[in-house]
C-alpha cells in the first residue's frame, strides 16, 4: 500500500464515520474490518440491535451531511415510559421543550448507511475478513492474522472495547501505560416484541420503556419496522440472576411476577430468551491513547462505557467531529494531533463513562422512587418554564456545545439541590420554580 | 511431568518462599523461572536492591522456621532520618516502643536463602531459564517460551507484576476479569553510598533516611556490609525529572541544590545515574485471582503495589501464610481455595495498595511539613505511654494479626483526630494525652 495513507483499524460506526470525515478532507483512508462485510451477511429484520442516537452523535453526523438521511429511518423516543409491577405506566418526558428527544436507529443500518456514504469517496478503500491481531508501536505497523504487516502515514484504531491496537500499546509498546477493564454484575439479553398484526407498534412507539425492578430491569426501543427490541439487565450469578433462570418453568415464573404487562407482546420470549447470548457490561479506560504519532485510540477502544446513558456511539462520533477540528488546526504533525486529541478528550469521556455507571442505578434504582419521580416532573416544568435551564440529563443529551465533564460536574450539583427540594414535597405543584432557578443559577455563580 | 504436581510459574520471593510452604505440607512442586539460576549469576556485592522486612513478613517467614535466619542478615531500622536541605537531620522514630522497628534486607541474598531452604525438601524442583509466555485457562497448560506446555494438579502464578499468567486470563481466559495497571508520573533510579574506610557505616544505620523535597525525594538504606541503596524517586518528564537531567552539570547541580550532604558520601554518583536504568512505579489490581481451580495468582502477580510502605514483600509473604491456612482447611479442593483465598485478601491488598500511593504523598510533601512532624512526635509520645495506642504505620508495619483493611480505616480516622490535634498547637507538649487517646477510642466505639 502507499505510505501516504491513514490505515484505519474496523469498519464499525466510529471507523466509517471516521472514514467519511478523512475522505472529506482529502486524505485517502484504508479501512481493516475483521469481520465479512455485513452488507452481504443477512441480518434478521428488526432483530438487530437498536442504539439511542442524540445531539452529539447527530452533530457529528451533520458535519458530513449524514444527518437528515439517517433521522429519517429512526424512531424519536420523547421521554421514559416506567411500567410499575401491575402492569400501570408513567410517562416521563426526557425534556420539557418539544424539539429534545433521542432517537432508536439500527445500529446495522447506520453501519451501511455510513460504508456506502465513505465509498462514495474514491480515497476510501474497506477491506473486509482483515483481522489485525497486533500493532507493533516501534515500526508503527499493524499485523494481521495473516501474517501481513501493514503500514501506513499513520494509524487510527476503531476496533473497539477489544481492541487489538489497544493490546499492543498495553503490552510493553507504551511505556507506563494506564489501563482499566471493569464489569458489572449485570449482563444482558435481548429479546423481541414483534409489530402487531398491520405492522403498527404494540406499545407507545416514542418512549424508551423500562421495567425498573431494583436489582434488575428491562428496557425496551421501538425499531422502524413496528417491532421492539427489548433488553433485560440481570445479574450473571445470585438471587435473580441468569444463573436462575435455567428452563422454561423459571423464566415465565420470573417473567409473571416481574414484567407480567410484557408477556403477551412476547409471542418468543422463551425461544429468544434461551437462543440468545448473555452480553458483559464493562467499561475501559486508558491513557495515553496515542503512541507517539504512530497511532491512535478512537472511540470504544480508547473509553468503552456501560449502555445506560445512551452515550457510547454518541461519544465515539463526536470523537470524529473533534479530530475533525484538530486536523484543521495542526495538518499533518500526528504527534501533535494525537496528544491534543487525548487530552480535550479524556476528561469528558472519563466523565461519561462515570455517568453511565451511575445511570444504571438511576434507571434501576430510581426510576421506583417517588423522590425521583417529583424530581424529573420538577425537572420538567423547569425546562417548560425557563429556555435556559437544563437537567443534567439535558445537558450531556442536547447540549453538544457542552463537554461531557461540565454536564457532569454542573449536573450532579443541580442534581443534589432538586433531590433535596424534592424530598421535602408531597407534591410538585407547591414548589415555586423561581425560587428554585435562583438556587439553581446560584450553584453555578460560585 | 507427574499430573499430581504443583506447579508455581516464578521463584522470586513469592514463588520460593511458597515451595516451602508446599513442600512441608509434603505437596510436590515443580517451580519454573524465567531467568537463570541467580545463585549463579555474579551480583556485585552490595549493589542488590534491599528492601523494608517487617511483622508481617516475619510472620509467614517464621511459619517456615525461616525469620531468625534471615534477620541475622538484616540492618533494623527504627525510623526515618530526615534530611532538610542544609543539612540538618532530624529523627523520627517508627514507634514509640522498643522492638516496634523495620529491617533492610537484600533482596537477591534474601531470594537464595528461600531457595535454598526449598531444595532440601525433596518434592521441591526448581527449573530455571524456563519463562512461561501464557496460560490456557481452559486446558490449565502453562506455556512456554519453547512451545513446551505443562499441566500439573493446578498452578500458582507468582510471575510478577507482568505475569504472563495473568495475561491467560485477561484476554479472554477468565470472563469478565477486571484489571487495572496504573502508572505514578515518578520513577526511580537506584544510587550507591559505599561503605566507610574500615567497612563503617557512613551514616546512622539504623534508620531509613529521606531527603524530601515536595515534588520528589531520595531515601537510602543500609546494606549489611555497611553500603547504602539509595533510591531517588523523580518525574520522567518536567520540572525537575529525569529528563532534565541529562548530563554531568546538570546533575551536580541538582544534587548540589538538594542533596549537597549526601554528594561526598557518593564517589561514584555520576556513574552511578548514567549507568543505572530508571524503574517505573505501578500499581496492579485485578479480580478474579484465580481461573476456577486450575489457576491462582499470588504476589504481585494479583496485586503489585508501589513501594513506599515498604509492604510490597510483606503483603506477598503474608499471601503464603493465608493460602497455607486455606491448605490446611479445604485440603485439595483448589476451586475453593482459591475462591476463599481472593475473598479474604483482596480488600487487604486493595487497601495496602491505596495506602502505599498515599505514602508516597506523605513521605516526600509530609515529612517536610510541620503539623505532620508535629503528628509524628505525638504519636511517639502516645506509643511510648500506652502499650495499646498504635499509630496507622505500626497497624500495617507491626500488627501482623490486623488485616491491612482494618489497619487502613482505623489509621485514617486516627490521622485525621490527630492531624487536627496537631494544626492547633506549637508545641506537642502542650498535649494532654490522655485527653488524645480518649478522643482516639471514641472513634472505634462508635
Amino acid at each position: 500500500m502507499n505510505g501516504k495513507k491513514i490505515i484505519i483499524i474496523g469498519a464499525g460506526l466510529s471507523g466509517s464515520l471516521l472514514a467519511i470525515y478523512l475522505a472529506k478532507r482529502g486524505i485517502e483512508t484504508e479501512v481493516y474490518e475483521a469481520r465479512g462485510d455485513m452488507r452481504k451477511a443477512k441480518v434478521a429484520a428488526g432483530r438487530s440491535i437498536n442504539l439511542a442516537l442524540s445531539d452529539r452523535g447527530i452533530a457529528a453526523l451533520r458535519e458530513v451531511g449524514m444527518d437528515e438521511y439517517m433521522l429519517r429511518e429512526a424512531v424519536p423516543m420523547r421521554g421514559r415510559m416506567v411500567h410499575a409491577t401491575d402492569g400501570t405506566t408513567k410517562f416521563l418526558p426526557y425534556s420539557g421543550r418539544q424539539g429534545e428527544y433521542i432517537n432508536s436507529i439500527s445500529r446495522a443500518g447506520l453501519n451501511v448507511a455510513l460504508i456506502n456514504e465513505a465509498e462514495k469517496y474514491s480515497g476510501v478503500r474497506f477491506y473486509f475478513d482483515c483481522k489485525c491481531i497486533d500493532f507493533d508501536c516501534q515500526t508503527g505497523e499493524a499485523i494481521f492474522e495473516n501474517g501481513e504487516k501493514l503500514k501506513g502515514e499513520t494509524l487510527i484504531a476503531t476496533d473497539g472495547a477489544g481492541s487489538a491496537v489497544r493490546n499492543g500499546m498495553l503490552h510493553g509498546g507504551v511505556p507506563r501505560f494506564n489501563f482499566s477493564q471493569s464489569w458489572l454484575e449485570h449482563g444482558y439479553k435481548e429479546l423481541h416484541i414483534p409489530p402487531g398484526e398491520k405492522g403498527g407498534f404494540l406499545m407507545e412507539k416514542t418512549a424508551l420503556h423500562i421495567w425498573a425492578r431494583r436489582s434488575f430491569m428491562m428496557i425496551a426501543l421501538a425499531n422502524f419496522d413496528g417491532s421492539f427490541t427489548c433488553t433485560l439487565f440481570l445479574a450473571h450469578t445470585g438471587e435473580n440472576s441468569f444463573e436462575q433462570l435455567k428452563d422454561e418453568k423459571s423464566l415465565m415464573e420470573f417473567f409473571e411476577n416481574n414484567f407480567a404487562d410484557a408477556i403477551p407482546l412476547m409471542p418468543t420470549l422463551t425461544e429468544d430468551f434461551f437462543a440468545n447470548p448473555i452480553g458483559n457490561l464493562g467499561t475501559i479506560k486508558c491513557f495515553p491513547w496515542n503512541a507517539d504519532g504512530k497511532a491512535l485510540l478512537l472511540g470504544d477502544s480508547a473509553h468503552a462505557v456501560v449502555p445506560f446513558y445512551g452515550q457510547g456511539m454518541n461519544a465515539s462520533f463526536e470523537d470524529c467531529r473533534i479530530l475533525n477540528q484538530l486536523l484543521e488546526q495542526f495538518s499533518g504533525d500526528w504527534a501533535k494531533i494525537f496528544d491534543e486529541f487525548t487530552q480535550i478528550r479524556k476528561p469528558n469521556t472519563d466523565a461519561i463513562a462515570e455517568m453511565a455507571e451511575e445511570n444504571f442505578y438511576e434507571m434501576r434504582d430510581s426510576v421506583a422512587d417517588s423522590v425521583f419521580v417529583r424530581k424529573r416532573e420538577l425537572e420538567t416544568k423547569l425546562e417548560q418554564a425557563f429556555p435556559d435551564y437544563f437537567s443534567k440529563y439535558s445537558m450531556v443529551t442536547f447540549r453538544e456545545d457542552l463537554p461531557y465533564a461540565v454536564a457532569k460536574e454542573k449536573g450532579n450539583a443541580q442534581d443534589k439541590l432538586l433531590m433535596e427540594i424534592c424530598a421535602c414535597v408531597e407534591n410538585v405543584d407547591e414548589i415555586n420554580l423561581n425560587e428554585v432557578l435562583e438556587k439553581v443559577n446560584s450553584l453555578f455563580k460560585k
